[in-house]
């Protein structure tokens, strides 16, 4: 079973990687107003996983990040 | 204009996050087939910015990741 789980820092929250490419991208002349920078992860687990649960207890913390199951 | 910027690593080629959480969901008891690791980039730019150069200029190391935009 093929899962894809993406993975961003929440609104509000600290996302250095995203603050650094945003200033390059402006500093390189480009009108950008947003960026955010998350993690992919592409999941080939056996059929019937309970991904929610795999994803909450290994992948992510739910403090600062939010996910989506695609 | 939002745009998902996907990037993994190429087919075969180096993925240590990948392995490294392949590793310890399978020492959880999970059975894993594959996993791998990327980026996800959340742009919003200027309508009409040239997306792909943007991408293979600053975002992308095309020698060892290929990407899709979303």
């Amino acid at each position: 079973m093929k899962v894809r789980v993406l993975i961003l820092p929440k609104k509000g929250l600290l996302d250095p990687e995203g603050r650094a490419i945003k200033e390059m991208l402006l500093e390189n002349g480009y009108q950008v107003n947003d960026v955010k920078v998350g993690k992919v992860v592409d999941l080939d687990v056996e059929e019937g996983t309970d991904i929610k649960m795999l994803v909450e207890s290994f992948l992510v913390n739910t403090l600062i990040e939010e996910y989506t199951i695609e």
